[in-house]
């Protein structure tokens, strides 16, 4: 705890990784009144964070010792692994009845792992998922799935309620938020893979790729990503929103999880070479809508060019 | 034409197929003051027919000199192309200036084909795929992707507007109809396989089905189909309201006309492995969500079971 200026206790956070998600995560965290750390491997992140008004960590394994909440807005769960456990690891140091709050998508096993480790030391993990991307998490409009005991529901409640307008209660205990998760990118990814096959074969056979797009979007073939992803392809503008190499990430968290269950999955193995096939081709941090790219290019189908 | 009752002019039309589609179709062309003929292979369809004050055909190639519209609801292009120009196909019998409405799923390539046999006789074809389901063709509400001549839209405008409540008007020429026909059904397969695949790994992970759709059916995951399909796994009620079968052919008409087109289809191609698993296995005519009946076997996933 911290008082400020008005004498009013506010809660210290600290937030690792300050890229278009964290970044906007922490501002939402200052804006609902916390005392707002950051911290990131690129100087020029932590610098536009100051700027907009957050304290930039100096030494992260020892600020952490004051703060009530760590969130963490890292890539995987080795990154997440790092911050705990790895060399200046924060787990020695994060304060007990403190949370760590964990929002990479990751293998629920290892979500378990993290969180037993960490709960060890008396401190709480939340297994906290995210979604909805960098515009609703810089106003605080996130889709939070998580799972994790009461008090580490407890304690990370008001940085919740700062960053996300949907917070998903999965269950009490670690993992469960992380699955979640894995599910839906599951069908995410998939969707985009299919969207992809299916309008650059509407292109192939000359349709008009725009009617395509009303049909369907009113249609029983529609789906979140469909509607979402399409216009890019139609735009011929592939600036990367969210980018193929996510995915070439998630679905392989995917057929890593699902190999070691003894769970076919035939589908996202499918659609998991498509990312991999864009990624290859030097679009890995492109818009995962490049596989249509990748499905015209294999086809000689002809997509529509960006406007000058 | 026909002189009703009233003396009013009233159009011929001819029903051929009166299945969960077909019968809905005609009673909604009866509807809205069409003279019906229904024509059926099985007796017991004509009869539930003409109860519902329907006209049976007794000769269907004689019978059909007095259309002025035949409606086409067969299963696929080889009953189609039978119904045309089979043995007692009435190609050679329906009059020039009619039009034929035919609304199986086929490859464009194969509508395209048969409109131009068929105009060479100088009778319309409009190519004009289904879709809706059985409650809404009863209702008059389905969607119609439809493409052809305008002299075909014209002849035939009475029955869409009777049958359904959307008609896209998609190309001048057979073929467009039956491709956007095509591009939904891949879509539509492939997200049915999908929704069973992560449907049942969410079940084999052991977590709640039912916050599952929840969560899903309102992030970036959701589809029509999920959203659509789902709730008859989290009931355990597998009743087809559309079958297996139905995909086995229609991922079928993909896979035939995206291999002569040269064009891979990696997604489409694994969720018709799957259909083929369900079939298979016995569950042809069941629902199509029975895909995760198939993933639970092979992966040891525990299911809902119908409640007695």
């Amino acid at each position: 705890m911290a008082l400020s200026k008005t004498g009013a206790v506010s809660r210290i956070a600290a937030v690792i990784g300050l890229g278009s998600m964290g970044m906007g995560m922490a501002l939402s965290l200052k804006r609902a009144g916390l005392d707002v750390l950051g911290a990131d491997i690129s100087k020029d992140a932590v610098a536009r964070f100051v700027e907009a008004g957050g304290r930039a960590v100096t030494d992260l394994a020892e600020d952490v010792r004051h703060a009530d909440i760590v969130v963490s807005v890292v890539v995987n769960a080795a990154q997440t692994e790092g911050v705990l456990f790895g060399p200046a690891g924060i787990a020695e140091t994060m304060r007990p009845g403190a949370v760590f709050v964990s929002s990479a998508t990751m293998d629920p096993a290892i979500a378990r792992r993290l969180a037993a480790q960490l709960e060890a030391k008396g401190v709480h993990y939340l297994d906290a998922p995210i979604s909805g991307g960098a515009a609703r998490a810089a106003k605080g409009e996130l889709t939070i799935m998580a799972s994790g005991t009461p008090a580490a529901f407890a304690v990370a409640r008001p940085a919740l309620d700062a960053m996300a307008t949907k917070v998903y209660e999965l269950g009490d205990s670690a993992g469960f938020g992380a699955a979640f998760k894995m599910i839906n990118q599951l069908l995410a990814g998939v969707h985009i893979a299919a969207a992809c096959e299916a309008i650059t074969l509407a292109a192939k056979q000359g349709l008009d790729l725009a009617k395509v797009y009303e049909v369907i979007t009113a249609s029983a073939g529609n789906s979140w990503m469909f509607e979402n992803r399409i216009p890019h392809v139609l735009a011929g503008d592939y600036t990367p929103l969210s980018a193929v190499d996510i995915f070439v990430k998630d679905l392989g968290i995917i057929q890593d999880m699902a190999r070691s269950e003894r769970y076919p999955v035939p589908l996202s193995a499918a659609a998991l070479q498509m990312y991999l096939a864009a990624s290859g081709a030097g679009m890995g941090r492109d818009d995962d809508s490049s596989l249509a790219r990748i499905y015209a290019q294999l086809s000689g189908a002809t997509l529509p060019e960006k406007a000058e």
